[in-house]
């Protein structure tokens, strides 16, 4: 399938010119028929019967199968949820604690993670540090990337760390974090924190298996990068994690006889997973994950990508008053950049604006900036009517 | 509308003899239309635009508008969740405890939230304790219940209580619990612990403002009675639990101002929703709640519903081998029966035997009994057919 082909699945994309992929990805028309197709099915076999049971425990393997492979782990790692945050969340609530453990959180996680680590700290007596790597991702060329986080890593880390909490791609800035770099360090750190990775930009954007594999909590959706629809997600968990960690949220899918309370947890990452959710989202994955691995490798995928963002990136060189959070060109489809003209507008003023102009992107609150995101579904022209519609707003 | 117009928009109901509304209710074909709908619009408005986030506003206010109504309470005391666990589950986490308090649980529970009050009180040091209805419901007319569910409660109380779970219909035995009497009795305990109720079969089922609007904790599915689709469900916070209580499972959706991890929770019940969840669901639940509001009030329904379970409970006296666990005709749709023959087949033989032949019941583990659901779309001749079966089965 080639990336027109795909494109043309996507009605989102009709009409307008989308750059927010990071925000939500479009849903292929394809993967709405799945979505129907199976409620249709549930509703013929069941809902709730003998007959649809084989049905929705081979839907629920088929996504969770598929989701292990692109993590690079055996499906027994991954539990399905329901979004990012509770990917990241309930496993970390699960985790014994002692008063005094720090918490080493990056300065590029997201806020909804950041307060769960806040609420967390407060009521286990934890501390929370930053680890910098904002100025650092901003600053620094691909190459010394790895190093220079590294280094950020070692200056923060205390005896008293129990965790860090680190985007894999950063939502903000958009730079790649040296995951498995990170992960080797900590395995020679005295308390052998545990890692928590935010995947939520990751997934469907950039291969990802050595990361996934490495972190204990590797937390990822299945609306954004990888165009399925909103409400399942899943993550991936270190054996570890799966030794030491009770579950917090529990549920009948939690227990491993679902109909007696004595029952112990699932062995496996199941035991993270609650109760009742919507089963016919995982044909609306399955088939989208399908349609991106149609299209081409996740390398190929992610040179696709970085096409695109290249050139927005080079484009947006040349306007005056702006100027990109990354030195280089994008490792990955996320572009930030900052307004710095007199008197510019704010960057909610510029999405307004565009957004009349059927353009897309959006502004985030730290770094104040703009955010445009290129898919493999992007093209060259669609980047160039947004250089175009910049340079006009702030002429 | 009619029930047998209503019925004829139920797929799920064509081709099969189905008693499992406690379990899961069948999708109407408008509401699985407009959830294809509601998805479309989405795409054509966004998937992440301004240009969408007044209709995605619009769909969760409509909801919550419609569930705090059916609860009799304000909308600022709901929180959409993505099921019962959930709901119950998750403002349960954020209560502060104190070692030694004790959580009195109803003998009647599912297992999912006992084994969540069993690990809070594994980890807060708190203590266990069975409140018997599961006799009581089973041995005492509908007149003398609450009388006798108040002595039980009475005899169970003890100074270090903190909270009652109680659901209200309960899933086994079928009978419903005086709720907002033990309400009433819990505001004159000096602890006056909290009230947890699992709504599960309430909610679709019987009229409910009154015990909503008393418990603390009020938490129910759109997936049984009400007939919506998997995966969206809600709860009904007190006024004293919205002001005591913090959030556990914390994403975007829980903070005020969603772009900054220093910001206060939502001061309302949105506090425990967490992140990103499925939009259209909203859609399909309120098309579905409008459908059963075009039969018929909540009590106009009960009537239709008791009419059948009468009709199921009656004919199972005539059926030798078995006996129904209520000794008087059910309060609502459940009806639930032991088989009591010698060398009688086991529940699960019985479910999958008349299974073979398309009907649809279930079997429950405690006690070990075979439960029917009769909902206002259930039909005198289902319910004979029904009958026929099991006496068949049970010669």
């Amino acid at each position: 399938m080639s990336y027109a082909e795909l494109r043309a699945r996507m009605p989102a994309l009709a009409g307008k010119t989308y750059f927010n992929y990071g925000g939500q990805g479009p849903l292929p028309d394809s993967s709405l028929e799945a979505i129907t197709a199976s409620w249709r099915t549930i509703q013929e076999l069941g809902p709730f019967t003998s007959a649809v049971w084989p049905f929705v425990e081979s839907q629920m393997a088929a996504v969770r199968s598929r989701l292990a492979a692109a993590c690079g782990v055996g499906p027994h790692r991954i539990a399905l949820t329901e979004n990012v945050t509770s990917g990241c969340v309930l496993p970390l609530w699960g985790l014994q604690w002692q008063v005094g453990d720090e918490l080493l959180i990056s300065d590029c996680e997201h806020p909804g993670v950041v307060a769960a680590c806040q609420e967390l700290a407060r009521r286990d007596g934890l501390s929370l540090a930053v680890l910098p790597v904002q100025a650092i991702s901003a600053q620094t060329g691909e190459e010394q990337l790895e190093a220079a986080v590294l280094t950020s890593l070692e200056q923060a880390l205390t005896p008293r760390t129990r965790m860090v909490v680190l985007s894999h791609l950063l939502w903000n800035t958009g730079a790649v974090m040296p995951i498995a770099r990170v992960a080797e360090r900590l395995q020679g750190h005295g308390r052998q924190p545990w890692l928590l990775v935010d995947a939520a930009q990751s997934m469907g954007c950039i291969p990802l298996a050595e990361a996934a594999a490495a972190a204990d909590i590797y937390a990822f959706t299945g609306h954004k990068w990888l165009c399925g629809p909103e409400g399942l997600g899943g993550v991936a968990l270190s054996e570890r994690l799966l030794e030491q960690a009770e579950p917090t949220l529990i549920g009948w899918r939690s227990l491993r006889h679902e109909g007696s309370a004595g029952s112990s947890w699932h062995g496996d990452a199941r035991r993270f997973e609650v109760a009742t959710s919507c089963v016919p989202l995982l044909a609306g994955l399955a088939s989208s994950m399908e349609l991106l691995a149609a299209v081409g490798s996740p390398e190929t995928r992610l040179a696709r990508i970085r096409a695109g963002s290249a050139q927005l990136w080079q484009g947006l060189q040349q306007i005056p008053g702006l100027e990109t959070l990354l030195q280089e060109p994008p490792p990955a489809g996320l572009v930030s950049f900052r307004l710095t003209g007199n008197g510019a507008p704010s960057p909610e003023a510029v999405v307004a604006q565009l957004g009349e102009q059927a353009i897309w992107l959006r502004s985030l609150d730290d770094p104040h900036c703009l955010r445009a995101c290129t898919h493999i579904t992007t093209t060259a022209a669609e980047v160039e009517l947004l250089l175009e519609a910049l340079a006009e707003a702030l002429a």
